[in-house]
C-alpha cells in the first residue's frame, strides 16, 4: 500500500506539474515576442497560489497534525511518546493531498518526507484490521491491537516509507532502527526488511507499467538520483579534504538554515497562529516563489545549445538564439527531483557559475521561508538541491583553480557530496542518511566520502545550533534519548521518581478507583497494587501494577466482586475485551457508576501484571534509564528494600534530565 | 590494521596462487606433446599437499581454535558466551597464516570467513591496549578492559572484517548486529559503521597501490563480483517463481550439504582426532582435489576460442586447437573468487552446460569433505561458486526451453541468484547476507529477488535440518537465542533457577570466600549478597551481587577488615585494580592464605553492585529471557516477596530450553 501510496503520489505530481509548466511555457512563449511577460509571471503566480491553497486549507482546517513532513512526528511515536491522531486515516489522506499540491504548487519542497509518515500510518491502519474513523471492523489482527505491536508496525511502515521514497530498502529499516526501536529483534528486523523491499518492488512495478516499460524493475524510488557509472564514479585520496571541508561547509549553511527558520518558527508561532493566516501565508509563498523564479529567469542570460541528446522536458527559448535554451528556466521549470538529478549528472560545462550562485541563493531564502509553513512538505529534496547547486559551483571552481583539467572533470561528483553534506548540515542525520544516499545513488563506491561528509556536518553544525533556549509556548515532549545524560550518574532512583505514589489496594472499593481517575491534577496511567491495606498510612507491599486503560474497561464491564456469584452464568471478561476497546479507551467521565455501585468492590489480582519491573531506591539514574530503553517500559516501580512501594519513575520523570538537549527535535514538532 | 591484514593476505594468496599455475600450466604444456602428463599431475598434487601441510600443521599442532571459518566462534563470544584463547594474538597469526597455505593449496575453500575473525581478535587486542601474549602493556584504553566494552569492539571488528571481505560495510554492520549486539545504539552502531568504512577504505586504498593505480578507490572488497552493468541489470515479474524455485533448490542442496557434513564430523570427532592424523587428512584432501581437477580438465574436450578481450590468466590449451583454451582448466586454475566472478559476468555462450554439471558435482563432493578439515578456510566461496555453477546452468538450460531466445538471454543474472540460494541454504543468513550480496554487486536492483531466495533457502534447508540429533562429544554451549523458545511461556523464574544459591554475608570470613571459590563442583561466577546472617538457614535479604573476579582481585590484594586501620597509610583499592586484573584472573588456588588470614573478615559492602536486577519468583521465562536478552546480564537473583534470596538464574539455566534449537551453531562449533 505505501508503495501505491508513493506511485499515486508521483503520477499526480507529475501530470499537474507537467500541465502548469506547458501553460506557463506557452504562455510565455507567446508573450515573449508580443511584449507583457507581466502577464505570464501573474498566471505562474495565480497557478501556484491555487494549488497551495487548496493543500493549505485542507492541512490548516480539516487536520493541522498532517503539516510538515511528519518525521518529528512519526520519531516521538516510535520513542514512546502518544502524539493524538497521528496515525490515523484522515491524517494520512490530507498528508497525500496536501503533498501532491504543495509540490504541483511549485513550492521549494519535496514528497519524501512525508512518504514516511505515509508508511506509518498505513502500517498503524493495516495492522489493527480496523478503521475506528471508518467505522469498520475486519475482525482480524486482533491480536495486534496493542502498544507494543503498533509500535512494531509503524516502524515497519515508516521503513517502508523511506524505501519508497529514496529507493533505500536498507536505509529504511536503519532510519526505523535510529530512531525507534531500543531492542534490536532480529525478527523484528528481518520483517521490516521484508516491508521495505515490498514497497520498494510495488512502486517499482507500478511506475514500470506508468512509464510503459511493465516489469522492467531497475527503477526504484520516488527520486531517482540517476545511476553513477562504472566509470565516472572514483574518487583520490586528495580529495578527501576538500570533501571535509564541504562537509564543514554543509555544516554551517545547515546551521544558518535551522537558526534562521527558527526565529521564523517563533514569529509564526506568535503572530500567525490562525488557520486563515496561515493559508494566506503559504499563497504568499508561492506566489513570491513564482514572481522570484521568473526574475531569474527573465534577468539571466546562460543560454545553452540545444543538444540532439539533451533531456530536457520543458526547454524554453526565452531571449535565447534559436537552437539554443535558457539554463536558469531549467532549473525552475522542474520538479526539484529533476532539478537534482540533472545538476548530478549533466556533463561539465551545462550549468553557468554565476547561475548556480544565484540559484543557490534564491532557493536557500525561498526553503529557510518555506519550510514550516502549514502545507504537507519535506525539506529532504530542497535541502539535497540547495547542497548540489553548491555543491557543483564548489566543483566548477576546482576545475577553474587546478591547472590539470581531467582530474576534476566530473562536477556532478561535487554536487552528490554538497548534497549530502547539506542535508547532513540541516537534519543530522548520519547513518541511515548515508545508507540511504549510497543506496539512493546505486552506488557503494562514494559510501566512505559520504560518511565523512555527514560526520562532519553534524559535527560543526551540533557546535552551532547547541546551548539554544528551548522554544517558548511549546510544551516540552517527554522524548527519551539513547544515553541518560552525562551529568546523571550522581543520581539515584530516589531522586528521580515522583513520590508519593498513588496505590491500590488488592481487592479495591469502586468508589475510590472512579475518584482517583478522574482526579485531572494527577492523571497517571499506571498503578501499583499493594498487597496489605496499611493503617498508618505506611507504603504497602507491592504485587502488581495495573493500568489507566485495564481499569476503564474493568469498570465499564462492571466486573464487581458483589456481582461474581450473580452473574455465574454470564462470560467472563477475556483479553478480547480489552483488545476491543483499544486504542480509544472512554474517558472516565463517560462511564456511569451509580451510588450504590461505588460501595462495590472490584478484585484486581487477576488482571493486574503480577511481576511489575521495580528497582531499588538507591539504583543510578543511568541503570533506571537502560531498564527503560532496553525493555521500552513506561512505569518503573521504585521500592524500599522491604520491597514496599516507595515511587514510580514514569517517561516524563526520565525526560525532564534532558532539558535543552532535545532542541532540534521540539523545533521541527513546533512547526506542526 | 584489519584492512591491511586483508590486503596482505589478498595479495599473499594471489602471488603463491599465480607461481603454482604458472608452474603447473609450463610443466603441462611441456608434456602434453612428449606425453607423460601423470608428471604434471604428480607435480600438481605435491604443491598443493605441500602448502596444506604447512598451514593444517600450524593449526593442528600450535593452535587448534584457529580451525575453520571463526564465525561460529565470533558468534558465541558476541552472544556473551566465553570461548578460550578465541581473540588473542596467537590465534590471529597462526590464522592468516593458515589461510593463506589453504587458498595456495588449492582447497575449495574461501577468505573470506577467516577475515571476520581476523578483524575480531584485532579489535579485541587493539582495545586492551596491550597483550598479554607479548607481555606488553601500553598504559591505554583501560577504559575499556571489561567484558561489556571488549565485546563492543568485538562486534566492531567483526563487521571491519565482513567490510573487507565483501566490501559491504553495511552489511558488515547488520552481521554485526544480527549476531551480537542486543541492546541497538545509535552511537555504537555509528562506531561499528566508522570502523567498518575505515576498513574497506584501507583495503582499497593499498590494493588501488598494489594494482598500480593508487588512488583510484573504486573495487571495494576482497571477493570483487564484478560491477552488474545498468544496462543489462533488469528481471522481469515472471522471473520471480523461477527465483523461488531456485531458492528451493538451494535450501535443498545446502541441507543436503549439511547432512553429509554433520555425518563426517561425527567420523572426524570419532576417528581423526590426533592432530597428525588431522594434518594427513588436509593433505589427501589436497592431493584429490589437485587429482579430480586435473582429471576433468583432461577428460573435458570443451574448447572456447581465444578471444582478444580474453581476460583469463592461465589459458591452457592443452587438447584444444590452436587459439582455443580448454574452459574447465580456467575454472580450476583460478582462485575461486575469479571462478565466480568469472560465472557471473563471462557472456552468454562461454560455458558448456556438461561442463557446468560436472564441475557443480565435482565441487559440491570436494566442498563437503574440506569444511571442517583442521586448516583456517570459510565456507562462503566455495557455496557461492557452487551456486553460481549451478545457477549459470539453469539459465543456460532456460534458454535452451524458451523459444525466444533475447528474454533469457542473461545466465549471469542466474548464476547470481543459484549462488545466494547456495550460500542462504548453508549458512542460513538473511538479513545481512542479503545486503553484503547487494554491496559486493554494488547493485540494489536485485535485492528483492536476493531477499526472496535467501528466505526461501532458510525455510527450505530448515525444514531438513530440523529435529536432528545432537552431535555426541560435544559440550553444550550456553548460546542464547533471540526469543524465548515458545514452550516456555508456562515455566517462571522459580522452575528455571539454580537452587540454593551460595550467598555472601556483606562482612564474611574470609576462610569461607576462599573455601566456596575453590569448590570446584559449583564453579559460581556470581554470588549474592546479604544483609542479615540467619541462624536457622533461611535465606536473607538480598543487598548486592558480587563476582569471582572481584573476590579474587579482593583476596590477592588482602583488603581485610583487620588491617584497614593498620594500612591506613596504604593506598586504597581502585577501579584501576580490577581493570589491571583482566582478563586473566588467576586462579583462586594460586592465592596464598594462611591460616591466621582464613580467620580475618572482609567487607565487601563497598565492592559490591549494591542495586543488582532481581525479579520475583513468579516472573515468567519470557520475562526473564527478555531481561537477560536486553540487559546483556549474566546473573539475575530471584528473590521472594521479602527479598529474600532464593534463586540464581544463569545462562546456563536458559540455555538449557533451548535444547534442540542450536544444531547449526553447534555442528559449526564441533568442527573447530
Amino acid at each position: 500500500l505505501t508503495g501505491l501510496i508513493a506511485c499515486m503520489i508521483d503520477i499526480a505530481v507529475e501530470k499537474l506539474a507537467g500541465y502548469k509548466y506547458l501553460a506557463v511555457k506557452q504562455n510565455i512563449e507567446k508573450y515573449t515576442e508580443l511584449g507583457g511577460l507581466s502577464i505570464s509571471l501573474i498566471l505562474w503566480a495565480v497557478l501556484n497560489s491555487a494549488f497551495v491553497m487548496l493543500g493549505s486549507l485542507a492541512v490548516a482546517f480539516l487536520e493541522p497534525i498532517a503539516a510538515g513532513s511528519g518525521i518529528p512526528q512519526i520519531k516521538c511515536f516510535l520513542n514512546g511518546v502518544k502524539i493524538p491522531r497521528v496515525v490515523r486515516l484522515k491524517t494520512l489522506v490530507i498528508k497525500v493531498f496536501g503533498v501532491i499540491c504543495s509540490v504541483a504548487g511549485g513550492l521549494a519542497v519535496g514528497k519524501e518526507g512525508p512518504m514516511i509518515h505515509s508508511g506509518a500510518v498505513v502500517a498503524a491502519g493495516v495492522s489493527q484490521g480496523r478503521s475506528t474513523s471508518l467505522k469498520k471492523d475486519f475482525k482480524i489482527f486482533e491480536y495486534f491491537r496493542r502498544d507494543t505491536e503498533k509500535r512494531d508496525f509503524v516502524s515497519a511502515g515508516a521503513a517502508a516509507g523511506v524505501s519508497a521514497a529514496f529507493g533505500a530498502p536498507v536505509g529504511g529499516v536503519l532510519f526505523s532502527l535510529e530512531e525507534g526501536a531500543s531492542f534490536w529483534n532480529q525478527l523484528l528486523t528481518w520483517r521490516i526488511f521484508f516491508a521495505s523491499m515490498v514497497s520498494t518492488f510495488t512502486l517499482n512495478f507500478f511506475l514500470s507499467i506508468y512509464h510503459g516499460k511493465p516489469g522492467q524493475l531497475s527503477s526504484p524510488g520516488l527520486i531517482n538520483f540517476g545511476r553513477f557509472d562504472s566509470d565516472s564514479v572514483q574518487y583520490n585520496l586528495y580529495e578527501i579534504p576538500l570533501f571535509i571541508i564541504m562537509g564543514a561547509l554543509g555544516g554551517v549553511l545547515g546551521a544558518l538554515f535551522n537558526i534562521i527558520n527558527y526565529w521564523l518558527t517563533i514569529f509564526r508561532i506568535r503572530y500567525i497562529h490562525r488557520p486563515c493566516l496561515q493559508v494566506m501565508e503559504a499563497m504568499l509563498v508561492a506566489a513570491v516563489t513564482a514572481t522570484v523564479s521568473f526574475a531569474m529567469i527573465y534577468f539571466s542570460n546562460d543560454c545553452q545549445p540545444l543538444g540532439q541528446d539533451n533531456t530536457e522536458e520543458y526547454p524554453l527559448q526565452l531571449f535565447c538564439a534559436d537552437g539554443e535554451y535558457n539554463s536558469m528556466a531549467t532549473a525552475f521549470f522542474n520538479t526539484p527531483e529533476r532539478s537534482v538529478r540533472s545538476l548530478f549528472h549533466n556533463p561539465p560545462g551545462t550549468y553557468n557559475p554565476v547561475t548556480l550562485g544565484v540559484f543557490t541563493l534564491a532557493y536557500f531564502a525561498l526553503a529557510v521561508w518555506t519550510y514550516g509553513l502549514t502545507v504537507s512538505a519535506g525539506v529532504f529534496i530542497p535541502s539535497l538541491l540547495i547542497g548540489a547547486a553548491w555543491g557543483r559551483l564548489f566543483g566548477i571552481l576546482l576545475s577553474f583553480i587546478a591547472s590539470s583539467q581531467s582530474i576534476w572533470a566530473d562536477p556532478g561528483k561535487y554536487a552528490l557530496i554538497g548534497a549530502a553534506a547539506q542535508l547532513g548540515g540541516i537534519v543530522r542525520m548520519t547513518l541511515s542518511l548515508t545508507v540511504i544516499l549510497v543506496e539512493a545513488t546505486g552506488n557503494v563506491t562514494y559510501g566512505f566520502p559520504i560518511m565523512l561528509v555527514l560526520m562532519t556536518a553534524k559535527i560543526v553544525g551540533d557546535y552551532f545550533i547547541e546551548g539554544r533556549s528551548r522554544i517558548p509556548g511549546l510544551q516540552s515532549v517527554p522524548f527519551l534519548h539513547w544515553d541518560a545524560p552525562p551529568t546523571s550518574h550522581w543520581l539515584t532512583a530516589r531522586e528521580v521518581m515522583s513520590s508519593p505514589v498513588t496505590c491500590f489496594n488488592r481487592v479495591e472499593k469502586v468508589g475510590r478507583i472512579v475518584d482517583v481517575l478522574s482526579n485531572t491534577s494527577t492523571n497517571h496511567n499506571g498503578f501499583p497494587v499493594v498487597s496489605d491495606t496499611t493503617e498508618n498510612d505506611e507504603p504497602g507491599k507491592i504485587c502488581g501494577l495495573i493500568l489507566r486503560s485495564q481499569l476503564i474497561v474493568l469498570l465499564k464491564h462492571k466486573v464487581f466482586v458483589e456481582r461474581a456469584s450473580s452473574r455465574l452464568s454470564q462470560r467472563r471478561l477475556q483479553l478480547k475485551d480489552f483488545r476491543d476497546a483499544y486504542p480509544r479507551f472512554p474517558p472516565i467521565q463517560s462511564i456511569h457508576v451509580s451510588q450504590d455501585e461505588r460501595e462495590c468492590m472490584m478484585d484486581l489480582t487477576e488482571f493486574m501484571n503480577p511481576t511489575p519491573y521495580t528497582v531499588p531506591q538507591e539504583t543510578s539514574l543511568p541503570r533506571v534509564f537502560k531498564l527503560f530503553r532496553a525493555l521500552g517500559l513506561r512505569h518503573l516501580v521504585v521500592v524500599d528494600n522491604e520491597n514496599r512501594v516507595v515511587g514510580l519513575v514514569t517517561r516524563k520523570d526520565l525526560a525532564r534530565y534532558h532539558v535543552g538537549k532535545d532542541g532540534l527535535e521540539e523545533l521541527h514538532l513546533a512547526q506542526t
